[in-house]
């Protein structure tokens, strides 16, 4: 499948995310110098840790759907923890085919089940489907474009639910009031490093009472701001500047 | 080549930029609901026009490469002028060979030539390739990786030159003075769309006698803050926020 070493002159995605996320994780990362989840100098009370996550394309499934693509009475297998208590990257792939026959073969799914199913892609994921999507928030998916996937037992045609996740930043309602903000807010994610500063404007605040503090983007934005090279992360109110120190 | 179907689960990078690059030269770009070049809000007497252009990888080449490469006496031959005037992109390609025989197959050579031969890539490519490679100006390529070229006639070893080059903003020193810089200064690039807007810093300012107005970005950059959806794009002082009315 993908995996194979990249010869064809296209760029092996699967290459990419699985270092992405070795870097996330602080794993044997190639490049690192530093560890995405960094020492934050907001000043006062906020928060003294701050991790970005980047979150390579992946699948959300109906507990129907599972049923579909894998066999009657299947369930999720998780295989990895996510960052997030209760969420886990599963044994299960899937494939996405868009228009024209274009597809991605090995989409992870996550867990646990949702009410409905959804796919998330990054931008370059989506021209490489064939694919228009707009940016949503996870879960508004109506008016978005469908997909058909693909697993060993069976295929499901998607309607909608094929979306570019709006980038976001989970936290608790206490530490949200740290930073000032409150859920379904915007904030302004600052990435520095040597001579690649970037600022992430939009980022959406899903703040509830137990989720940890970790920012979500994804594998374009990651690759942009080279997050594994980052000397410094921090989390700024929309209409605030970076701090004069920095 | 790269210009076959993508089938494979790999993004077909050379699909994507050639989708970027019709955005950039406004040509029927699939999404676009505006051009890159868009009028700029920037206070005062700033220039109006301000043109944002993605630059895929590509390499310049040194009068004795483009000989070993494609010919004794050869020299290149124009395909299409860039927006700076005296350059463009030769009809002429390499691959570039990095370890372990990992390839770009097909990367556009830029004219004229250079006193010295340099590779430019974006952070995808470079892990594509299974290369470290730093960002660079454009000629600062001491101590940076070195790869091999294959064209069709020949082969060149380069032992450094290998960088992603660092985002720049070219202008002449007329309008480098009506923006407050120099030559060597960096600015921010404010890349306003729905959702999704974005600011570079550490935009190096590259000015002369005779450059028109034009931001070069790469892929990675590019796609990050999806270029063509942007509704407004900005200049600004590395110390500036943007406009208040924004």
């Amino acid at each position: 499948m993908a995996t194979a070493a990249n010869t064809s002159g296209t760029v092996d995605r699967d290459t990419i995310e699985r270092i992405v996320r070795e870097i996330v994780a602080g794993q044997g990362a190639p490049q690192a110098t530093s560890q995405p989840t960094v020492t934050s100098a907001a000043p006062g009370s906020r928060p003294a840790d701050l991790r970005v996550s980047i979150s390579a394309r992946h699948v959300h499934l109906c507990d129907e759907h599972v049923e579909t693509l894998f066999g009657p009475g299947h369930t999720l297998t998780p295989m990895k923890d996510l960052y997030q208590d209760g969420f886990y990257a599963a044994e299960e792939t899937v494939m996405v085919v868009g228009p024209r026959r274009r597809m991605l073969p090995t989409v992870r799914v996550l867990g646990p089940t949702r009410p409905f199913s959804q796919v998330e892609l990054a931008f370059t994921d989506s021209i490489s489907l064939g694919l228009d999507i707009p940016i949503r928030h996870s879960g508004k998916i109506e008016g978005t474009p469908g997909c058909v996937l693909v697993g060993p037992r069976g295929v499901v045609e998607l309607p909608q639910g094929v979306i570019r996740a709006a980038r976001h930043v989970h936290m608790n309602v206490a530490c949200a009031r740290e930073y000032g903000v409150s859920n379904g807010d915007v904030m302004k994610l600052r990435v520095e490093s040597e001579q690649n500063t970037v600022v992430f404007e939009d980022l959406l605040v899903r703040a509830d009472e137990t989720s940890k503090l970790e920012v979500h983007i994804d594998t374009d934005e990651g690759n942009a701001c080279h997050l594994d090279q980052a000397t410094h992360v921090e989390l700024l109110k929309q209409e605030e500047e970076a701090c004069a120190c920095h």
